[in-house]
């Protein structure tokens, strides 16, 4: 293992984190309600931490190896969190580091679930910060999903690199870097545009930027305490919700829309079940809304059913109605789309659409490989047939993601007062980096009372979600620190 | 489709029934509390029927196919239950024929979930054919799991034809028939035996042999209102969880124990992770419920803990203690064990320990699959490889079961005041063939309140679980009934 390399990956990602905890300045002078102190502080303590790294691990290979990768990957994501925590424990934001750890692992894992109980009370620069991390941590996942992940072999994954036709990664340019770039550049236009529509919605530019960095992170951090049902817009909730279907959809496919290339979108398999399963989710969940919530007509039911599962699929987490006064299959309905998640090369989290939709498939083809035992069977996307590696890949991170679901659903509900609905959602929703919950940990409520061990797990749960799982496992295998 | 032929199979099951329905007679006649006639008259019914069905498919082949196989399983289960229901209905003691059937199908199935909320006030004869529709459903499932199942090649049940050495269910005995003999004269001894050491405890005879029809079958009827708990006695609670390993370990197994093959046991992977897994949840719910319930001593802490682990990983659903009045991290360890199951080969239901243990083998695999990506790994049982089909059917059966749940829950929850809780563990009871749940169908509770509809679709669940859940679905995929 190349401890220096990897140390010297990590000392450029703390010259980043100087860089970027400087943009919420103009903010932070703009309101003068606090914060600049903090983030200068802890932009410094980057700066010198990130040179003092970079100094001391010259002259080593420039290759990094699989093994390497993974390290790096796992490692620069708690160090983005370790250290991205400072600025809201120096201005006393959130004096205890816990939760500033949980809060900033929430943003950079795009998850949205906060410890805060009175968001609006904190100065604008930090509540900026923390708007931040969402939309750095989106720009990270964009890399790791298209560079990164199918290169370190993680199952589905991969299935950009080669498998699938349309507009793939690797095709939309041979080179990383250039992809990366490329989609970043995607990325960004995207988000000006919803701050623009936002702010034609009446938002101010703090508050439009903010929501934009939550959208197309799918993260759900919102600067206010009430989310989006604060502005109780109409125009607003849709501008929001056709964003976050934006944000939750690969932005391969975003940029081949951008050159001209409308087919290759809408003929996409996982893209056409990613919709199906969004409108086929609001209409059952908005007739329920309709028909026995006696407040809403038609039109709001739709509005506030077609914002809940949106935000939910694509794994954003903002909300605009308390669904927990929906009914009981509604919520239930709501739990499981947790698991969805967004399209594969998006910066939604969970299992994702492309798996879910191999599942479904794997399930229906053993179906048939017993009514005809002798035939060969193959699964297909489209007219590319699923190489059976990538197949298995995708089970056994299907078995982890109900492992870990259920055995740290256990060890939550062993700290006091914690009830079923609670421990399996908050677990849900950490894992599948979305943010609400049920019950304790509802879209009115937040991660605050937990334990701090209990936070510390969650925070370890999130960051697994946001790595795709195995990265992380992988680590905790002792034949990976074999030579 | 030889629908001919299977009609003279459930011609058989009819005439077979006619003869099981006089069995509780010398009980119905000795306790005078009535039955009598709707025993008789039921018993009338299935002979005229019976005999009406084997009549009119006189000259058939004689040969079945697998799609037949599929069919014919299937429709007997369910025939078993729909003729079986029938001196519940005319004796009077459950009116409706939705409670009746699901009473049956909760026998027939060894679930033991039942709709009753007064046991004790039927009459004896028709608790004895309740308790004997337990005793009957095992032996099907023995015949099943050892001769019809892999023959048709469901997953993980094939284990037993050729992939496990060891006492492997064809090498007990080279002809079906007398495998099944055999291993049913096993299952009638270990009933004696029982039924013997019960009566040692204090139990009349009645009793002892409906609580070992009850055990011996994994199934939980109890003709008590407080199931095991009415007799307050440390010896019957521990020959009970004895008797429940013992049912819930494969009973080839068993056979080659009696011929003196102890090691055949005691060296079986699937029987030491199964021992395992019962030592381990009692460890842990023990030590909970002696730390938090305070009036348990230590031994009691053990003997309740242990019983209710045991009842519930062998899918029993015998009841001693309220596990409702335990931490809500035991009750979540206990909803786990829900999926587990006996072994394979076993009277006992849910995922069964062996595929438990083949998706945990995987799943590491996986892990090590990604570290050393060039690298041929085979999962292993003992020394010999799973063959990859294999392990796909049972990937396969572990999506349908969380399928079936996931979906399931969502239904059962549509139905007015049904909570989560009670309807993720009134699907995972039904499917596992357990009988107990959480909240509304806790061990205190019954499943009488439920709205018919989901009387049905929980009997539903009690057949897919017990028939391997593969033999249901694969009749409801379009392809099975094509030419």
């Amino acid at each position: 293992m190349n401890f220096k390399l990897i140390f010297r990956f990590l000392g450029f990602i703390n010259l980043f984190m100087a860089l970027a905890l400087l943009l919420p300045l103009p903010f932070a002078f703009y309101y003068g309600d606090g914060g600049t102190q903090a983030l200068m502080i802890s932009s410094g303590i980057n700066a010198i931490i990130g040179s003092i790294l970079i100094l001391f691990t010259k002259n080593t290979k420039r290759e990094l190896r699989a093994k390497e990768g993974f390290l790096t990957v796992t490692l620069g994501w708690i160090l983005f969190s370790a250290f991205g925590a400072l600025p809201f424990v120096i201005s006393g934001a959130i004096p205890s580091y816990t939760d500033a750890f949980f809060e900033t692992m929430s943003g950079f894992s795009t998850t949205g679930a906060t410890i805060l109980t009175d968001i609006e009370s904190l100065p604008h620069g930090i509540l900026f910060w923390r708007s931040l991390t969402h939309w750095f941590g989106g720009m990270g996942i964009i890399l790791l999903s298209i560079a990164i992940l199918p290169f370190l072999g993680i199952g589905g994954m991969s299935l950009f690199k080669a498998e699938v036709p349309g507009p793939v990664a690797d095709k939309v340019h041979p080179r990383v870097g250039e992809t990366a770039k490329i989609l970043w550049g995607v990325y960004v236009l995207i988000t000006v545009v919803e701050t623009i529509l936002l702010m034609f919605g009446g938002m101010d530019l703090f508050d439009s930027l903010c929501h934009s960095f939550g959208t197309l992170a799918t993260g759900g951090y919102s600067p206010k305490n009430t989310s989006i049902g604060y502005y109780n817009s109409a125009y607003i909730d849709y501008v929001i919700t056709i964003f976050m279907i934006i944000a939750g959809t690969n932005f391969a496919l975003h940029y081949g829309v951008l050159k001209g290339d409308i087919k290759g979108l809408i003929n996409n398999a996982e893209f056409r079940f990613y919709i199906f399963l969004i409108l086929g989710a609001t209409a059952i969940i908005g007739t329920d809304v309709f028909l026995h919530n006696y407040n809403h007509n038609f039109w709001d039911a739709f509005r506030f059913s077609s914002f809940q599962v949106t935000s939910i699929v694509t794994t954003t987490g903002y909300g605009t109605a308390d669904y927990e006064q929906w009914s009981m299959a509604s919520q239930l309905i709501i739990f499981s789309l947790m698991y969805v998640g967004g399209m594969a090369g998006s910066t939604g989290g969970g299992i994702k659409v492309m798996r879910i939709f191999l599942l479904l498939k794997f399930a229906q083809t053993e179906v048939k490989r017993l009514i005809h035992p002798k035939a060969v069977i193959s699964i297909k996307i489209g007219d590319t047939v699923v190489d059976r590696k990538v197949m298995m890949n995708i089970l056994g991170f299907f078995l982890f993601v109900i492992l870990i679901s259920v055995s740290g659903s256990l060890i939550l509900s062993a700290f006091p007062g914690v009830d079923m609905p609670t421990a399996f959602s908050a677990v849900a929703s950490t894992l599948n980096n979305i943010g609400p919950g049920l019950n304790m940990v509802g879209p009115t409520d937040n991660y605050a009372f937990f334990h701090p061990a209990a936070k510390w797990m969650l925070s370890f749960f999130m960051l697994m979600g946001r790595l795709e799982i195995f990265t992380v496992i992988i680590l905790l295998s002792p034949s990976f620190w074999k030579k």
